[in-house]
């Protein structure tokens, strides 16, 4: 034992002494540091605004009307007793989750019976931004399990299922979408449940033979669904025909399990804990011939089979999906960014040499950096989803009609049309779900510790986000494929023919593009969009052709170059953003007071969100030199950040989200940060001198006797002594 | 209502027949579907280990008595029934985890009474993999608070809180950790609490004068901590002499709050929910005045105040928490190569034209490109942490030696190694536990779905790791810090001085280097490890020397480099483990059976890990041309991960965790992944026709009332006659 100092031998017990009467002697201190006023500076960046945040929500929106819709749903939403999110649902355990999404549900059953379709769809989409498991929840009754009997069920099976049994209104029956198995993810051909015709009874016997061939995450499935459309191989007579659609139901109108059908919860999950996620198998559970889902394909009452003549258009019901993905990453980044850059703009870090007070946090070149490129994004997103919702809209309707006359020009057309926007679905979903997944990552790391506060939102959008990348279509899978369609259609007009009807026109000038060398040659073409544009272009051709070389060499290997198709496949969804963008700015007056802000963003965007990451792209294919890449990232990508930087609290207001939707301790409008996040934490957990539950765990360690006394003392000295004669 | 096809009409009802008497009829599918056998095909796999995996771990830990040491350790923790990790911790409360943590917290100090101080260090250090809450909530006080007694206060201080009053083994008191407060994060400097001395009764009185000065995050502090070391500025006859620490009594020995103490639980968090943080607000709390930790900083009892000599040493106690950071990086990085590595290799999706079965996911070449160089990094981490470990070791003994004998000479050296230190342990940190969070992501969206379920781990790990990039200095705070020393060594080395004990040893040869060109100018350069360290060293003094002219012309504006400091950071973190790496390859006899596949991981490493993301750069200074960067990526990439491709289960079966270390179902040993997953999913969720808690908010809704029925028949035909009259 060493020697103490003589105070505390002394005086060892610590003493707290409280004199009342005597004056906190801290004052001048209190003075000399300012206090922070965070509402204050987020107020003064407030007041640079120079436009009308209205307008330029309108703009964001697409019309008008839309931003109209938009924001009577945000007042309606935030009203709603049920319907408004809360701060403490952050601290909701997963039962607490699914119970509150049940009510949700149940809730929104009502407007669904007088919103119109597109109105209940937007309130929906809007709802699953700060609400993901509801919107899921929702989304698989109403988008998969529909869609999916929309798109292969003739039209009496589609009336009779959403109508009749009223299913379109979640009423009399709750569908679920069973086409994941354990063993079989985006590979649908590869299921293994099987569905054989009993001729003798006019029935399929749905069965799952083995394990792997277990439906698994089925959305619904655990708690809710009374109804499954089912993917299963159509084995008649012996002969496996292949992977195709039934109607199972699953529970009974007292809701219990039908017989041969097991079902058990899937349990916690990284997020989305309120989805009643299940698994389900199927033992020899027979439904009527006709629950068969037959546009396309039809068995007869003997078994004779007809083969789909256009089976491709059965998976356009998927495509809604995706749209909606897209859509929900300009959403749920404009979330983001309302909440981050209000809390830059007023959060206050480190003093600079000679200051009073602290930096502001936005004023660091190095966090400029790494948000304003996501604000610029953000933009580019809102008017490229809105022009993919439209795309997919016009599509539909110009299917609809073309079935509806057996026009057989007009359902060609329509095909076309779909194939395009299988590739801009598959991109666009793609690459903004990465995004936006990097976006919530970055937002959260540039709020510090904050954060990682459940209360100012980022964990728990993070956890239900991350699933977006990977369902309905994993986001490598998808830019696979939609690279390899790019370098097809290249291949093809490099071989002389055009491809029509398609977003992807630019393809068609792909010999003149090769042809080009040095597209941005100097700083002044670096800033005209259109000149970058058409770089963008040349990249993406030329990346096609050279990977059509390395295919050309490699016996068509496609699966070689599968980094390099998903490389394409971004590069492709960034054309169809820069390219909307552009245009939609360029249809604005010069003279309007969004135009300046619009155009600086349009240049951050393709700067520091295409050009830089891309680089080496660019570089290797001549379409700019390694300098002029320098001078954007080291200059010119900081010039912008500049220019966009003091209007950044006007920029998110824009987006027009109320504090209730973006459910943010932090980001709240009036940027009173500090309060209202203390105010929070103190709301959901009273400060009171209570003690943890398993207070005992702790004092019993703490005041746990020595070692010795609890080996009993057998190692003493005298214990030696006795146990060693 | 359209009318419906004549089968629904005669039968709408859904009839469901099972027939136990009929065989089923689907035998021959079954079997012309073989089921999958991922078990089967991992024993394949790890039979072409051709090394012995033992002396693979004692390669990876540095020696084969820390490998033992370290295989011991894990034998103990999975049989340790308090311990050891279970799936049903997956699913458990908020709540649940804190006592799970408190009672794991009490089992660890019963062998922090028997452990060597080494040997407990590292078993903290393992189970923090599996259970990072426990990990920090012991770290606090053990490491946190106890490192600032030991770096701020003298030696009879640490005596006396440590040992006298039993700290060091989490007996009578518990630390905490005072430091952040709600509005200063990163800036401690910046701090408002105040420590205001009152001569008259020779104490200080500890006060926080307003909101954003809360104490706000500090772990333990919610419902363990008994006294926490509190930093505020010390204020001495009206005088603020900056930030101090002090040590403040929290809660009295019945572990009820002291007066003046007021404690609130900060609630929930993104992850780590079993750390209970608080804040904390003192009202004029007084403390005796020896209760100042004074190593540096004194003030007697008149209020004379002695200012510290050699502050920055007291900055050393923070480094350990930075070192252990990345060790972690390695150990956690290991553990999720383990799981995705073995479900790649088990798990077949996709079938090609004319194969009989799936094709093995690990067999796509871009997942082994999304892949594989994170199997390399870990390698590169295994054996650079080692080191970094053994440096930080290293020094503290040093300068322990030095200051006991008093030796300037020795301090001076110390001092020099420890800002090496930290320029190596702020890269590091920063570096590693990035590329960390970008593995668990990556590992999670490659195993698909079932990267989503919690029962294979990698959402509660990722959300636990994700404070990593943030606390014990934010990875951007850390890089820029660690980017200007470099900027400002590689500007003296320029003027002409030497800088010396530094690991940055080869920046003194930044004239030659700056000279180089073309250093890697042929295929077989970049196959030379030791030319690309001589590549790397040249773009690293390049890159500080560009940045160092940016400066000149912007009259030193460091902010202005602030995002390129960070980039430095990380090409200088990657130096360091490549340069471990390859010494520890080099090493071994090349007729060892591990060195070929090290030498080959060793290139995956540097090629897809440094090169190809930092290609721009490479580019940009000259060291290699863009054919070559393209030859390294389009060929060599994935040549290289052809090679590491075959051996993958061998070489995460060298990482030797055991399955109870994984915690995560798809990833045993076994490689049962189906039925190991299925069974723990069953487990948790035992599948019953239970209802759910809540079914009758499902069941009201699907059989409610027509909407008519609910209006009460108010907006009837009838009532319109009457009503409209």
């Amino acid at each position: 034992m060493i020697s103490l100092p003589k105070e505390l031998q002394a005086n060892s017990t610590p003493q707290i002494k409280i004199d009342p009467k005597k004056p906190s002697i801290v004052t001048n201190t209190i003075d000399s540091e300012p206090r922070p006023t965070p509402a204050k500076s987020i107020e003064e960046e407030r007041n640079r605004t120079n436009w009308d945040t209205v307008k330029m929500h309108q703009f964001l929106e697409g019309s008008p009307e839309k931003s109209l819709e938009i924001l009577k749903l945000y007042k309606s939403l935030e009203r709603d007793t049920i319907l408004q999110s809360s701060f403490e649902h952050y601290d909701n355990t997963k039962d607490q989750d699914r119970e509150l999404v049940a009510q949700r549900i149940n809730q929104m059953t009502k407007f669904i019976e007088i919103d119109s379709p597109k109105k209940f769809r937007r309130r929906l989409n809007l709802m699953t931004v700060y609400d993901p498991s509801m919107g899921i929840r929702i989304a698989v009754n109403l988008g998969l399990f529909l869609n999916c009997i929309r798109g292969n069920g003739t039209a009496a099976q589609y009336e009779f299922w959403a109508k009749h049994r009223e299913s379109a209104i979640i009423k009399q029956m709750y569908g679920c979408f069973g086409m994941t198995e354990l063993g079989h993810g985006s590979n649908v051909a590869g299921c293994e449940t099987t569905a054989t015709f009993d001729e003798e009874t006019d029935e399929f016997v749905i069965d799952t033979p083995n394990i792997s061939a277990t439906k698994w995450w089925i959305g619904g499935a655990a708690h809710s669904a009374t109804h499954s459309s089912v993917y299963a191989r159509l084995i008649v007579k012996g002969k496996d025909y292949g992977v195709k659609c039934f109607i199972v139901p699953l529970r009974d109108s007292q809701h219990n399990l039908c017989p041969g059908v097991a079902i058990g919860d899937i349990g916690s999950k990284m997020g989305r804990q309120g989805v009643d996620n299940g698994w389900i198998q199927f033992s020899d559970v027979r439904i009527p011939r006709f629950f068969m889902l037959q546009k396309w394909c039809k068995v007869d009452r003997h078994g004779n089979v007809t083969l789909p003549p256009l089976e491709q258009l059965s998976y356009i019901s998927l495509l809604g999906g995706r749209v909606d993905m897209a859509v929900d990453s300009y959403r749920q980044g404009a979330r983001f960014m309302t909440i981050v850059l209000r809390y830059a703009a007023g959060r206050k870090q480190f003093k600079q040499e000679g200051a009073k007070v602290e930096t502001t946090v936005l004023d660091y070149a190095n966090v400029q950096k790494r948000l304003l490129p996501y604000l610029a994004l953000v933009y580019a997103m809102a008017v490229g989803t809105d022009r993919l919702e439209k795309q997919h809209e016009q599509i539909l309707e110009q299917m609809d009609r073309a079935i509806l006359n057996n026009d057989k020009n007009g359902i060609n057309q329509s095909l076309n049309s779909t194939k395009s926007l299988f590739v801009d679905s598959g991109s666009l979903k793609s690459t903004c779900t990465w995004l936006t997944s990097s976006l919530i990552d970055e937002s959260r790391q540039a709020c510090g510790g904050h954060g990682y506060s459940s209360y100012n939102g980022f964990g728990k959008t993070y956890n239900d986000w991350a699933v977006q990348c990977t369902w309905e279509g994993d986001n490598n899978v998808l830019g696979m494929s939609a690279g390899k369609t790019i370098v097809k259609n290249v291949q093809q007009i490099l071989k002389g023919k055009t491809i029509k009807s398609s977003t992807l026109d630019f393809l068609n000038n792909a010999k003149q593009l090769l042809d080009t060398k040095n597209i941005l040659a100097t700083e002044a073409d670096l800033k005209d969009s259109s000149k970058f544009r058409v770089a963008l272009q040349a990249v993406i051709v030329k990346y096609a052709a050279s990977l059509s070389d390395v295919l050309a060499k490699n016996k068509n290997n496609w699966d070689l170059v599968g980094a390099s198709r998903v490389e394409l496949s971004k590069l492709r969804a960034h054309y169809y953003l820069l390219e909307t963008f552009e245009e939609r700015v360029k249809s604005l007056s010069p003279a309007s007071d969004l135009y300046p802000h619009l155009a600086n963003l349009l240049q951050l965007y393709y700067v520091s969100v295409i050009l830089i990451p891309f680089a080496a792209d660019f570089i290797r294919f001549g379409v700019i030199s390694s300098d002029l890449v320098y001078y954007a990232t080291s200059e010119y990508f900081g010039t912008l950040c500049g220019a966009v930087r003091p209007y950044v609290v006007g920029l998110t207001d824009s987006f027009q989200q109320p504090d209730n939707f973006l459910n943010s301790a932090i980001g709240k409008y009036d940027g009173n940060i500090y309060e209202n996040y203390f105010g929070v934490v103190k709301s959901a957990h009273p400060p009171r001198n209570d003690k943890a539950p398993y207070n005992s765990a702790l004092t019993g360690m703490l005041n746990r006797p020595s070692q010795e006394e609890r080996e009993r003392f057998e190692k003493s000295a005298e214990a030696a002594k006795i146990l060693s004669r």
